[in-house]
């Protein structure tokens, strides 16, 4: 029946006649027409992939086999393929590039990269601060089964218009990456021995949906010269060099500080009075909000303030001191996290040290403020009250401090960007809370 | 006369007779000695190194001729070069070991390297912060007159055993680095052309003093695979490596965010208690000084928050909005100073936009404030006092935001070590200033 449905078809596109064409296939499952199409010739096919839809054909194409895949492929236009893969899920695309020639692959990946067609990059959902939006096609990829001789001679023609010269990335038949050679080991190998005989088959690699900031990681672990991407097959689409990691980890670092610091996205300090508005006030504002909380919090306690003026005067103390400690904790965890060393699984019981931490810093900075707020107002209740509140802060600015960070990063949210406005958030409002309220309840002492 | 002087002292030493000896040399010069020297055979050159003061030895080896330098180092055991280096400044042991054959100097500074001779390493100056700190010797150095066939042959020799393949330095006869060669030029080249011919003459290259960030801002922006070390004659003294550099980034990144968030040195989230306590408490007390100096502030107005004690309440307001704020200015230009994008003396106009952005933020949050104040305490003048101070202390904000760094990194300060603390010290000073004073000022409309 397949037969007849086929030669039916084939006199239809002769005809030229869609109406036909759909009433063949209207009950067919792509699959099967991608069986049928499996036999026809390049002008047939060019002929049905005019006629149809292109929604169907991007269907009939994902599930065609490796083979139509890449025939198809080759005998489109650049713009038509791009228009079929906009129809398809990044998965299907990165699929149907990794069973594709070499060559083709990395023209392909070349042109996208050329930015006149940003479409199929941004189709191929490789954004751009992941592996696949990194990577550069200019490598060198050979068959496991050359000869030291032969594989010199294709790095000699390849060569100069590669990035990456001292590592030879190593296929097999599937055109899987199975392994690396190093240059090094191939000048001296002897001609008739195989690369496969010398390639390091344990080759770290990564898919192109990782984030740029993981590649990086790996590549500053491992100290490598360049880092392959592979689609789910372990197909190669591509590699990452080492100047475009420390590109990477140059922009990574510089969003954390200046995210840490309340600034949105990349500023410079030639950047225009507009942009510096746009990315810093809308910060401020949240910020604002947060000082109202705080203010609020003091409020709540102005009758006591009203009876002992001297707590408006320490008061900024505990909140600020609290502030800072908290900051401490938060950078050391925040730089953790950027550096890959730290997990809320992995180092929870850490709190206790942070609370610990807060006990002792809050007890020797509290008794000097302590000491000195009782000489100054001669009253040592207060000196007691401020001790203790911030002892407190500090316990909570250590609490806060670990656990807000890690607890961002679980949630897939930023922790530079969000982790400070939360963390003075608590030590502000419990900062002004403690200590005020410690006041209040020993009201009596204080007058 | 010379010659006469070398009779005796050659008889001297074949006495071992010291006091004789230094008797003949008693008026000379160093370099007159180092002359007499140059004619002395090995065993002379060895008995009078022996029976030598080390410190006039060390005198007479800086002054020497080269070819008396490396003559005389060859002889010596590892650890009376190291001795003899103890007398020297490190600008003429650097000196000796360009001149030393491109083996021995990498054997040196490789055996420097071990660590079992750590002593050597502090001698030559160069701090582990620096590119001598930093640098490898292992590296591929050739000579210019090398053909292409030679090289080749050279670079499988060595290549198994160095960290770079990819670059070639080329040296000329006088051991000076005069271009790089890039593997790929050497492998298509023919035969029998020369590396002077092939090689790229414009070598970026670094002295072994110079910072590793001022070294990874050369490496990354130039996109190189590794830099060499040159002394000041241009000898080649060991080169850095891009994962080295990679390395060097992190930790300077590491370094920034950590001061910034008040953390002095390296810290993880597992360092002990009592690293914590050291790292971080030296650095409260410093904020605790500043948080007085704050609380003495509003002391002075004490008199006038017991009469409005809704200045508590918003006070607190002015001085968080200031610190925020600056803040931001403080990260912009911070991270721009580690770029090596900004100077005082290049970019002082951008003074004026982080001004006006302090008029403009502080104006948008100000009426805010202002607004939300009137409405809660119904007086319309508390309002306009608090919308004044947040434009005024945003001002004080950008402009210290903008110059503490830039002037600390003028005066050779890490500006990410201490901007912060003058920063909020003068943000919560004007702060609370500005607001209570005009309170003050305006005392009679709050009423």
């Amino acid at each position: 029946m397949i037969e007849e449905r086929q030669k039916a078809l084939i006199n239809a596109l002769f005809e030229k006649n869609r109406y036909k064409i759909c009433e063949i296939i209207d009950d067919m499952f792509p699959i099967d027409i991608a069986i049928i199409l499996e036999e026809f010739d390049d002008k047939n096919l060019l002929d049905f992939h005019q006629l149809m839809e292109k929604e169907l054909m991007a269907e009939i194409l994902e599930q065609a086999s490796e083979e139509l895949q890449t025939r198809f492929i080759k005998l489109l236009k650049f713009q038509d393929i791009v228009n079929l893969f906009s129809y398809m899920s990044n998965d299907d695309i990165t699929d149907i590039l990794g069973s594709l020639p070499i060559k083709m692959r990395k023209d392909l990946l070349k042109m996208m990269k050329a930015g006149d067609t940003k479409q199929l990059q941004e189709l191929l959902g490789y954004n751009e601060d992941t592996a696949g939006g990194i990577m550069t096609t200019e490598y060198i990829a050979l068959k496991s089964d050359l000869t030291i001789g032969e594989s010199l001679k294709k790095i000699k023609e390849i060569g100069p218009k590669t990035e990456v010269i001292e590592t030879i990335f190593v296929l097999n038949k599937n055109k899987e990456l199975i392994g690396i050679a190093d240059l090094r080991d191939i000048l001296i190998a002897p001609e008739e021995k195989r690369l496969a005989d010398i390639m390091d088959d344990n080759a770290i690699s990564v898919n192109p949906e990782v984030d740029q900031e993981e590649v990086s990681l790996l590549v500053s672990k491992y100290d490598l010269k360049a880092i392959p991407v592979v689609n789910h097959k372990n197909s190669l689409l591509g590699i990452i060099t080492v100047d475009d990691i420390i590109d990477v980890i140059v922009e990574e670092q510089t969003e954390d500080i200046l995210r840490l610091g309340g600034v949105s996205r990349e500023e410079r300090v030639d950047s225009t009075l507009l942009i510096s508005i746009i990315r810093r006030l809308p910060w401020l504002f949240i910020n604002l909000a947060t000082a109202f909380l705080a203010a609020f919090t003091v409020g709540l306690f102005e009758d006591v303030i009203a009876q002992v003026v001297a707590l408006a005067a320490a008061m900024p103390i505990v909140a600020g001191m609290g502030g800072n400690a908290g900051t401490q904790t938060l950078s050391v965890v925040i730089r953790s996290i950027a550096l890959g060393e730290v997990s809320l699984k992995k180092n929870w019981k850490s709190i206790f040290k942070e609370v610990a931490l807060g006990v002792i810093n809050g007890a020797a900075t509290g008794v000097i403020t302590g000491i000195i707020l009782y000489m100054k107002y001669g009253n040592p209740y207060l000196g007691l009250i401020i001790f203790g509140a911030m002892i407190g802060n500090l316990v909570i600015a250590g609490f806060f401090g670990f656990l807000i960070p890690l607890l961002l990063k679980m949630s897939g949210i930023d922790p530079a960007l969000a982790s400070a406005i939360f963390l003075t958030t608590a030590t502000d409002v419990f900062g002004f809370f403690l200590f005020l309220g410690l006041a209040k309840m020993f009201l009596h002492l204080l007058l």
